[in-house]
């Protein structure tokens, strides 16, 4: 199962919305074939294994051996067709013996369906092993469809006394070079990057991922898709937001004014004030399962007000940057500290003088 | 000079306001004697090393081993008698061939004298071996004899917002159990804990290091001195702030207000406002060598506004404690961010899903 994580792995760029799936294939206590989910709308782990062992072995042999083997997959193989056909069927015929995943299916479409579909064909299974570490690493597809909502990365760079930009709005660079460098491999794994109106108009970023493909684990040739461009709110005509905008990025603006489309810019118009929580609907709704939420302080704070986050990345760098500077959050103080909500630190890294803190919000 | 170290430290709890010193002796590639400085009064590390030599073989062949022989010292041996007679005679006096030490003693009556008379008496000498670590093990020695002030830590815990306490005044627990009893082990190694009036009024502390001696690393027999327990301002007579002064604890305040002494306080007073400063130098004349700086946000802020501190320790817990609630520092913004002081990250630790982090502020 760990080596099954470890193939899953190999897909992180580029299976979302899917989750990331690793397969093994064992015969007499011995690897005859393993694979892996590579892509959204491309093959499936199981199916990718069983083509590595007709490719090692040949058809013929390959069906003899695939014939009573045990098969390990960290996720509960599909009963349902979609992108391609489902893998329990492949499984069924070629008659393995047994199967071991380490969690079901959270879509409810699937949940325990393609155990069933195994067990009904005689197929031995075994469900929980690695369990947590099979969570972790999609942790992603587990949020999306538990909460039918993108899973959702608040980041942040602070100084010492909690501060995010000085009061003129100063914020290059409280972190260092490779802080920054590093939150671009945070920018990498996401589809969406989200921030408020206000840091839009005062920052005009470009939000973009600029690693290059060997920085990505990615081969030479290989495509990579910079994430969707989101923004919290309207920006005023009159501020320069060219960068968010350019090089054919897509952007997605949602907010309550109504505004001229433009040619990559969507916008989505909401009724209510507080539209956030069906911003997110609709932006999952275009396969935007994760989003990694930049600031500023009024969206970082909606987003931590609402609980709706599912990991906070939070750099501190070794400086403060004094009372009259702008605080990172602004909550409302709990009534006790016993009461107020905690997190859980999963991570902590250096980088040079730099403390790079990762929590998790509640379990998945 | 690695060995030497390694000795030195097995004196922390003790040698203050002395440095930590170890002394190993090497004659054909094998050590012959080592020894370290034990507690403040007693023999050095040299002595202690001759006559750990001398255990070992007798005087006599001791004798014979020690002219010749090579001495790793971590400090320059003294050149001047104070409690004890100074060790440079010694290891003259036994004829050694060459002395190896990491750094020279920053005390203006020492600073190269120790190495003067023994060039002198013709024994080779070599200064900076590991002289970043052996500056490091004996920070709190160099910055009160370099600063003529103690070494100053200033320790919080503090929530992901940067907050100290609720508006109430509630800060008990912020950090958890493990980091606690972590920030005992600090306040075992220091010799005064310093905290605010307004804190000595509201929490009414003890300010006492609560662990055994297994946890201190002593034998069960070693006596523990309690550090010495220091407020900035006069707390007000309507106040209870009995924890402090209990069990026959030593305690200094020192304010502009002159306050009837009681049996166990000493107070100290200061005509002018701004009296920081020759309070800390009347703390170092009572050999308080060592401050830990515990709070609350007015002292903290004080200190490193002066930049009266060498160390900080913070503590962060995961949690929001809120805009209401009390920073931990509140302090003057820099004008530009890149004009902010800096700290140097020495050291990151987890514990549980609270970070410690301890920063430098500046070199030695």
């Amino acid at each position: 199962m760990a080596r099954a994580i470890e193939l899953a792995k190999r897909g992180r760029l580029k299976t979302q919305p899917n989750p990331m799936v690793g397969c093994v294939i064992v015969k007499n206590n011995r690897i005859i074939g393993e694979g892996w989910h590579k892509a959204y709308g491309e093959a499936h782990a199981e199916i990718n294994a069983i083509k590595n062992c007709k490719k090692k072995f040949g058809a013929k042999k390959a069906s003899k051996l695939l014939a009573g083997a045990d098969v390990y997959v960290n996720l509960e193989p599909c009963s349902i067709e979609r992108n391609t056909p489902p893998c329990s069927h492949a499984l069924i015929k070629y008659q393995i013996k047994k199967l071991v995943c380490g969690t079901l299916d959270p879509n409810p479409k699937i949940n325990g369906r393609g155990i069933k579909l195994l067990q009904r064909a005689g197929i031995k299974t075994s469900v929980g092993l690695l369990k947590d570490e099979c969570k972790v690493l999609n942790r992603i597809f587990f949020t999306t469809q538990k909460k039918s909502r993108p899973y959702i990365i608040l980041k942040s760079a602070q100084s010492i006394d909690g501060k995010i930009s000085l009061k003129d709005g100063e914020s290059s660079w409280i972190s260092n070079a490779d802080s920054r460098k590093d939150s671009h491999h945070i920018r990498s794994g996401v589809k969406g990057i989200l921030i408020g109106r206000a840091t839009a108009e005062q920052d005009n970023p470009s939000l973009t991922v600029r690693l290059t493909n060997k920085e990505l684990g990615l081969s030479k040739n290989d495509a990579f898709n910079q994430p969707v461009k989101i923004i919290l709110g309207n920006p005023k005509r009159s501020r320069k937001i060219n960068k968010i905008s350019s090089k054919n990025s897509k952007v997605i603006i949602g907010s309550r004014l109504s505004s001229i489309q433009s040619k990559n810019v969507e916008y989505l118009e909401y009724k209510q004030k507080d539209f956030l929580n069906k911003f997110l609907k609709d932006l999952l709704k275009r396969d935007i399962s994760s989003i990694l939420v930049e600031g500023g302080q009024k969206t970082l704070s909606s987003f931590i007000s609402k609980n709706l986050f599912d990991e906070l990345v939070l750099y501190t760098a070794p400086m403060f940057l004094g009372k009259e500077s702008k605080e990172t959050v602004s909550l409302i103080a709990p009534d006790a500290i016993n009461k107020s909500k905690k997190l859980k630190l999963v991570n902590t890294q250096r980088f040079k003088n730099d403390i790079k803190a990762t929590y998790y919000n509640g379990n998945i």
